[in-house]
């Protein structure tokens, strides 16, 4: 029979991220060696969803993995990485902020494996459309980790560790700053008693907009006619919720000097 | 043979709701009778896609209509209504913040017609799955507007005008000012020579969360984890950018506050 040699992969984490990457890779036939996390339950239920061993000792990981990718919140990427042992496999981070440095100033053999999604443990993401930002220390590095990547999605970016915190910046930008503003219209639709279900159609229909139209043409809204009748209307019944009306000042602004300054 | 009368609507304006709704009628099998604007290359092509007339003038507008739908800007509207003649059929404006009462002081059957959504001419929307709010000056009124919503949508809400300029708020939180955040990283992305498109996944992802969870469970980021190493690298790279850059402050502290406060 022969065919294709099975890539193994451990897995440093067991966030949303870490989750979403060992499901998708044991679902793409991809074998999961290990997960380690300091987390025993989240670890324990990972490690059996994928059949991979569940480690708490990141000294004790197993050596013969070909790639060991960290999955762990941004700010703890660095500890991590130190507390590994030597490795000859590829070691990689998922992080958007974290450049490649921190891992290849330590291991010959290292890179980024950053998908760029948001992914709660609650939610099915389709991995194939997720664009995965890759970057090596070495050409060969960079050709097996997208390599790896390719078995998952079909789009592999290669990003730098400059382009890929712009690309993180940005993405906070429409991701958890939009979900805010989703949080602010829930607090203003729920204390007058109406449905969030509602506004979920308009929601959808902003988001497809722009894979069209670009940001600036598809703008619309009082601000963007400098309406000022319906601004201060707005504004006033605002006057309770100080927060809530120093967004809607600020961002009014800001379109405001984009279209009529 | 015989079957249901067919109703009849004259549609005041020319603009993205306009266009919108006369079409979706015309599709609808709803008689268009004439189309209203100041601008006569709108009127025109509009007019002539739904097969009805074309007219200039206000007070020679077809009096035999059963429905006069306004959908001017939010700030023409009592304008528009002071310029109509008697009419017998019943007039109802499309606005979200404008009060049924511009309209139901001076004609007997009155209401509103409010499509919970945002409109492009150059982009196609499934107006089935729609809100449409509804609110009549009686309950006749309302009935039968409703009835005509019911041509175009399955989502048919009475909301009085209270309620609808609470929800008028709430959607330029979703809608204009979420694009507005689409635009911030627009800007951020293009200057450093990467592509927007890296951001659509993630785009159509939050909104598609806040489908099945609530706002306050889907938040991620940075901010939410009150992760202050990148929070501050990401105010680094914002220094060539004053005003994105206090929008990230205001919008970063208030999601701190609201899960670490």
């Amino acid at each position: 029979m022969g065919g294709e040699k099975k890539y193994h992969v451990s897995i440093i984490g067991s966030g949303n991220v870490a989750f979403h990457l060992a499901k998708s890779m044991y679902n793409a036939d991809v074998m999961v060696d290990e997960i380690w996390s300091p987390n025993r339950k989240n670890r324990e239920t990972l490690a059996k969803a994928v059949m991979a061993k569940a480690t708490e000792s990141l000294a004790g990981i197993i050596p013969t993995s070909n790639f060991y990718l960290i999955a762990v919140p941004d700010d703890k990427v660095k500890e991590v990485v130190g507390n590994l042992p030597r490795l000859k496999g590829i070691v990689a981070h998922t992080s958007g902020i974290t450049p490649m440095e921190v891992i290849s100033s330590r291991f010959k053999n290292s890179g980024v494996f950053y998908p760029l999604q948001t992914f709660s443990k609650q939610r099915d993401v389709n991995m194939t459309t997720i664009p995965f930002c890759i970057e090596g220390n070495t050409d060969a590095a960079a050709e097996k980790l997208t390599n790896l990547a390719g078995k998952l999605s079909q789009k592999i970016y290669a990003v730098n560790s400059n382009e890929r915190k712009e690309l993180h910046l940005a993405a906070v930008f429409v991701s958890n700053f939009v979900n805010h503003l989703y949080h602010t219209a829930n607090t203003l639709i729920e204390e007058n008693g109406l449905s969030f279900e509602l506004l979920l159609p308009l929601i959808e229909e902003v988001a497809a907009k722009v894979k069209t139209l670009s940001p600036a043409a598809a703008q619309t809204g009082p601000a963007h006619r400098n309406d000022e009748n319906t601004l201060n209307m707005h504004r006033e019944m605002l006057n309770p919720h100080p927060d809530i009306k120093a967004l809607y000042n600020l961002i009014t602004h800001q379109i405001i000097k984009q279209y009529h300054e």
